[in-house]
């Protein structure tokens, strides 16, 4: 099984940063997931990023959980000038609403039934 | 539409806590929604739960943030008898692996084209 082998971003030693990004998308997906895609490669380029996690319920809710090693990594993120005007696009186009967290992570462990 | 009235948790007053837990299931589904929601329900009595969110992707990751003003309240609840027998068949029956990070929210704001 293939699913077995999606496997969520590590627990890391503590701190780092957890940006928890949670949104109601609009109906009008028109280039959001070529923009996704790319934001996902190019956050990679930061060199704190330790991995992201997303999940959508269909009709429902996206979370997007991005961890980072630093505050420094996500002001980075955060000013980068391409990341900046996808953000932009985003309100204008396909969110509905959205929160943002950003938290430092205290504790973290896992689980795993078997390896993959 | 009563898809656009679904609205992620609020961006409260920092600090506060978030619980994010990144699971992939396995297949065995029997009694997990309704442990699910019995939890759901539970953790509405811990007086400093501040909410949570949901998502899941169908075939891939589960994510759910949950949010408490204080690390005494997730330690309350992380005790709950009735939760850590749900964690514990969890373990043995739904949950492939799973990541948890319990993490301090420093910053956090929201965006919404129009209210509910």
């Amino acid at each position: 099984m293939s699913d077995h082998c999606i496997t969520p971003v590590a627990a890391h030693e503590p701190p780092y940063y957890a940006v928890v990004f949670t949104s109601l998308r609009t109906e009008r997906d028109g280039g959001y997931g070529a923009t996704a895609q790319r934001m996902g490669e190019l956050v990679k380029e930061i060199p704190g990023f330790l991995g992201e996690d997303s999940a959508r319920t269909p009709g429902g809710l996206s979370i997007t959980v991005a961890y980072f090693r630093d505050l420094a990594d996500i002001e980075q993120w955060r000013q980068n000038t391409e990341h900046r005007e996808a953000k932009a696009y985003g309100r204008e186009h396909w969110h509905e609403r959205y929160v943002i967290h950003i938290a430092r992570v205290e504790h973290s462990h896992g689980f795993e039934r078997a390896s993959c």
